[in-house]
């Protein structure tokens, strides 16, 4: 190292910026393991408590996007636009976007991550369709987008690495809960993936990281900052999530849920309204940022026009094969049981995280990186935010291989739902638009 | 462990306090292996900037205490009074202390440390007498103890292996700056010696760890807070560091002024006026909190009266014999050098810890655990702050038995140096007392 490195961890102790040159120095040696974990430990908690500043997290970012394998898409002419998403329950826009938007002549290159806590991953999902594969290389990646304007994978292990280890530390020493150290870890991932642009779907409430509008509006400007300083243009939708996104949680239930979207079944865009609305004005967004309209609302007519002549279904179909997936075989699960609630009235209030949790119990989710999921298990909801219930109505209905969870998985919902006489007012799904770049 | 690591990590992170068991189990777990360096990194920063809570700081310290060996000293019908010193340059008080109050019939258990950065440390000052041996089992401390009411010692390998193993993990994550630990530390380490009371000799100025009065005031109160807690009677005195104590710095050296002073050689009283009076001062506070006097002013009475006696110097020659120290065999340095500052008027200040440093640079003291010391090595000064200077008179003579590093503590000691024309005001060498517990 060129720096000392109790010189590094007391600057950020003591509130001071560290320069790029230190952030590098100080990165580069953890990575090539010549900087142990307790010195690294100490100087993220001093990094969470004391907030590093917007310049310093981007040096941080465009650091560790550096640790690794950073793709170069130039030779493709299409622009290349990602979505990345904070997590929520029930949330699979990816899924219905990424082939809408490949379908407007715009390169989709997605990597996505598992399960993470209480809200699901891209890649969970898509394991639940038989054969897909997501494991696959840099080389089959560019072939996929060149082919099909779009592929959906898992990270390989040659982009930020320095993420990986410092995520894995982040786990073990209670220093994940901070927003510059999370910001980094989001943004340089996804600046590796080659891309012009980004759109972010930042959620907000019981369902979400952040629990509070104000909060996500802030981690929404931080990673915009930060990809505006990395020279992309990148636009954030603030979106509720006070409930499941759609109806359907756990893996296959949610491809099923897309698929149906997709395929534009009758009253699909009524039954998913807030998926529909949501996948839209993303994939809109997207549209729009790379220049294919003039505006997000010619980007969303232009998505909803791609979707309902059914390409975006066909497209869907295609990346499915040509990953090895056969839509076709989507398991269903042996059990199911309907839940009610012992109340009339108006529903007021999920808590989200819990459902997200009660999804964990019942195996569609993992308590630990070793678990395994089953792919049938989740929930359909019948019941959301402001709709009647009676207690002879089912609110929803538990799907999984195994009944041993259902018990405790229902407490934790029905324990999370509010019950009011009143219709409550519903929140907007989109509570905010903030973009930044040009 | 009981508790999940990250769950208390996350806990002090947060600034909240934790409980007594969860500090015990994660101290436990820390020292039989079980909890790694990175969980405890992250904790120690966390608890440096969030500021432990005094009764945190006691759990803590107890907690270390009780992770070795506590002596038991209860056996002895003295009272069992030690003294510990925040460290300074040229500050030598135990040495001549210790054989005054072992004299007032009060058992003196010493465990001392080695030099710590620009400081100076008992240890070394000992190593300097030919023969004199620190490095003793608790049976032999017991013995000398039991037969001459005093020992000088190392720390065994048994004391407190919590505080040794914390300790080294701070020294290279930037977590030695927190008042808390540092007082969990030292508090550990004295409670751990069988000690009734306590004398804190906590120092404030340009040649001490607390720069200011205030923060010593601090750091004394809450050294005083932890000892109360534990049961002990602990007073501290706050003492003036803005030069170095005496006229000697340097072991050998120092070992000499405090033979001189025990002596009582003509004029040393005048020469080494504040280190005489500071010693006196610390072993009158010593003879009164063993309830030998009934005021702090008697007690001072009583250790002038056996310093002049001469019992003093007979003690500390005991002390040596049994301890195997040859005190005529003293070394002395092969080469010296006289000082001087090229303007004329009155020195107003000294860069104390500079002065240290430069110790440290002609072989006073270790930059490194591994260095070896040059036992001979060291400064005499001539002159000291409010005294008159001219460029003809030397201000300090440099003694070691190299010269090769003689020009660069010369520079740094001079720099250090600020003369005024006008004779300064000088302060207070006590400025505050403080008393805990009855």
């Amino acid at each position: 190292m060129k720096y000392l490195a109790t010189e590094i961890i007391a600057k950020t102790r003591n509130g001071q910026e560290l320069t790029e040159d230190q952030i590098s120095d100080f990165i580069g040696a953890y990575v090539a393991e010549e900087l142990p974990d307790y010195q690294m430990a100490a100087w993220l908690m001093a990094a969470l408590i004391k907030k590093l500043t917007p310049q310093e997290a981007y040096w941080l970012t465009n650091t560790m996007l550096h640790s690794g394998e950073v793709i170069d898409f130039s030779d493709i002419a299409k622009p290349k636009i990602d979505k990345h998403s904070t997590g929520g329950v029930g949330d699979k826009t990816s899924l219905i976007l990424a082939p809408i938007v490949a379908c407007a002549d715009i390169a989709v290159p997605m990597m996505s991550g598992r399960g993470l806590g209480h809200s699901g991953g891209t890649l969970d999902k898509l394991d639940a369709i038989p054969g897909f594969t997501t494991q696959l290389d840099l080389h089959r990646f560019r072939k996929l987008i060149e082919d099909h304007g779009m592929a959906m994978i898992g990270q390989t292990p040659t982009i930020c690495p320095a993420d990986k280890k410092i995520y894995a530390l982040r786990d073990v020493t209670a220093t994940v809960e901070s927003k510059e150290l999370i910001c980094a870890s989001i943004m340089s991932k996804k600046l590796a993936e080659g891309i012009d642009s980004l759109v972010l779907d930042v959620k907000f409430g019981s369902g979400a990281f952040m629990k509070t509008l104000s909060d996500a509006k802030d981690l929404a400007e931080r990673l915009i900052d930060i990809g505006v300083r990395g020279g992309k243009r990148v636009c954030a939708l603030i979106s509720n999530m006070d409930q499941p996104l759609g109806r359907n949680v756990g893996n296959a239930l949610e491809i099923e849920e897309c698929v149906s979207i997709l395929r534009c079944d009758g009253g699909a865009d009524m039954l998913y309204a807030d998926n529909y609305q949501l996948s839209l004005e993303l994939a809109g967004t997207m549209i729009f940022l790379g220049n294919k309209a003039d505006s997000v609302e010619e980007g969303v007519d232009i998505a909803t026009s791609i979707l309902h002549s059914g390409q975006a279904y066909e497209k869907f179909l295609e990346i499915c094969k040509a990953q090895g997936g056969d839509i076709d075989a989507l398991p269903k699960a042996q059990h199911q049981r309907e839940v009610r609630i012992d109340q009339s009235g108006y529903i007021a209030e999920m808590n989200t995280e819990e459902i997200g949790r009660a999804g964990i119990e019942i195996g569609a989710g993992r308590k630990y990186s070793t678990d395994t999921i089953d792919p049938t298990a989740g929930f359909v909801f019948h019941s959301k935010l402001g709709d009647k219930v009676e207690p002879s109505k089912p609110i929803l209905t538990m799907y999984a291989n195994s009944t041993s969870a259902f018990d405790v998985a229902e407490k934790r919902i029905v324990n999370g739902i509010k019950v009011q006489k009143s219709k409550p007012q519903q929140p907007p799904l989109i509570a905010a638009r903030i973009e930044g770049g040009h």
